[in-house]
């Protein structure tokens, strides 16, 4: 994927009643843009993720795969408060000419979607043929399907929900306060907070798992230890991995765009506004996922008109929209092949 | 209860091969020790309690309730670790003159059940008509039932396991790690990590818990906010309210001894040292349990000979320890009226 960015120029308004000023966005593509610019595969991005899909989504994009780069024009941009080239809370502010840190707005996953809507609209797509998410990709995927309903011809919605549930937001809440704990958080600078980034991924991998895959892979050989067990180096090494690419001021920025997914804010309802959705929808849920319940992801299905919902029985849990991708792949092709749609289980 | 103390003078040795020096057990006993000293009911308690078992259990101790104060003599001993009067790492050292902190050395469920031993041999107890605990309290009545099966009459072995997961692991290594991100707790002082452990308390809740009981219990009232949500205040005010009674060095020392947890190591595997228990032994689970999952409970209960597991259908996950204690109740009392052993599921 080649990376790009877009410059916009003044006052980008957020839901919240604030305003963020010259906002960048970077994003990837992929493939050629077709004259009539109804070639478009749109993908949203999850919590940690960037706009370069090729990095955390192998198999995907290219000849032939899902994401087929000779018919197709595949898109990603990194989303607002992130750290890979969009406008997040390590950025300059043009206003000060210093960074936000802890002065960066509440961003919503409906600013996300705003942004992206101004990205749309600067590289004069009108139509998007098929628009994909998984988690928090699929917060950004839905909202952008209610926003703007004509927009988008097919939704893929994978291992998400139509609002933030409590235990969501518990497990975030738990989260930032690991991040909270870390006084260095307080300072003004880049590698602030980074203990607690540290912790804080260690419980967002017990959401992204479940005890059957974890004690699959994490047993021990060795049974007469009294400390160093694998388990614990495991989620360490997750951790650490985590802070030398990420920071906590984005973290956590986006862990409260995470709070207030809610499709039914400020429109009578999250039923409501999921009779708004147009697209030929394709709803993917995955038996062992602790984050977002199949019977949860069953319940948004039934709301939504021309829509289908599908089960992957995967061991890996939340992670398994990023492994199980040959699954995936299979699913997604049946469904864009289908004209009529009937619900089914693979 | 009435509270009492042991000293014990001398070296208490560990598991790890380092010692303790003349240590102090906290106990609270209700009823009267018989003449025969054969009308014991020992109760091992979990994490975060303490010896006061009626502060923490309600509606167990009294007359005619199940730990009935007029026929039985009730115990229960505060924990090696823990702070509410047996040694642990806010107690004075006595070779140094100051608290233990960070010197503290590590302790097992195995040095915890020694503990035990040390006060049960100095009341004179030859025999436990009924030895019972759940979670962190199962450990130690499981471990003391292969220490010394000719002891226990009968076992009641509740939410627990015969190993430390690495799922149960992951979880405290999650805690330990957002314990650690609050540097005060470098600090030799009673306050130190208090953030930090308000975080691990946090993270502990969600494994106590689960996302039905969750999503039940903190769901919103008013559906338009974009923070304040109920499960954030929810998280805090236990992290907040657990910390105005509990230290992190404490808390720290104890998950770290829950991760020791093993009743194979150094016996040939858990397979092996199950077959010790000469307990008659019953064995509960909760349906809705993520710590420990009802299916590893009945793995334990097919290798202990005299034994019977019965499953509590409950919506409140492992916490339902707590407050089930009517159904636990009836199940113990038919147990123990029972002679000839029977599976069943209530």
């Amino acid at each position: 994927m080649k990376e790009y960015q877009y410059q916009y120029k003044g006052e980008f308004r957020l839901e919240n009643g604030q305003s963020l000023h010259d906002i960048q966005i970077t994003y990837h593509t992929a493939g050629e843009l077709n004259a009539a610019k109804d070639n478009v595969i749109w993908i949203c991005h999850a919590l940690t993720a960037n706009s370069n899909v090729t990095e955390w989504w192998p198999n995907m994009i290219g000849d032939e795969l899902l994401f087929d780069t000779s018919n197709y024009f595949i898109i990603c941009a990194n989303i607002l408060g992130s750290c890979y080239g969009t406008t997040g809370p390590l950025s300059i502010n043009p206003l000060t000419g210093d960074p936000y840190y802890h002065s960066f707005p509440l961003i919503t996953i409906r600013d996300m979607v705003k942004a992206h809507e101004l990205l749309r609209n600067e590289l004069d797509i009108r139509n998007i043929y098929k628009l994909i998410g998984a988690s928090i990709g699929g917060f950004q995927a839905l909202e952008w399907s209610i926003i703007n309903p004509s927009l988008i011809e097919n939704l893929v919605f994978i291992a998400s929900g139509s609002f933030a549930s409590p235990w969501n937001i518990a497990f975030n809440e738990s989260q930032s306060l690991a991040i909270h704990a870390d006084p260095t958080f307080g300072d003004n600078c880049e590698k602030a907070g980074l203990s607690g980034l540290r912790a804080a991924r260690s419980i967002a991998l017990l959401s992204y798992r479940n005890a059957i895959t974890y004690n699959y892979t994490q047993q021990e050989a060795e049974l007469d230890k009294l400390d160093s067990f694998k388990a614990i180096s495991y989620q360490r090494y997750q951790g650490d991995k985590l802070i030398k690419r990420f920071n906590a001021f984005s973290y956590n920025s986006i862990i409260k765009a995470f709070n207030t997914h809610n499709v039914g804010r400020n429109r009578g309802g999250v039923e409501q506004a999921l009779t708004k959705i147009k697209a030929k929808t394709l709803l993917i849920g995955i038996t062992s996922d602790i984050l977002f319940y199949p019977e949860e992801i069953k319940l948004v299905q039934q709301q939504i008109k021309n829509s289908k919902y599908v089960e992957i029985e995967s061991f890996y849990g939340h992670d398994g929209f990023l492994i199980e991708t040959k699954r995936l792949t299979r699913i997604i092709k049946n469904f864009l092949n289908v004209k009529k749609i009937e619900s089914c289980k693979n």
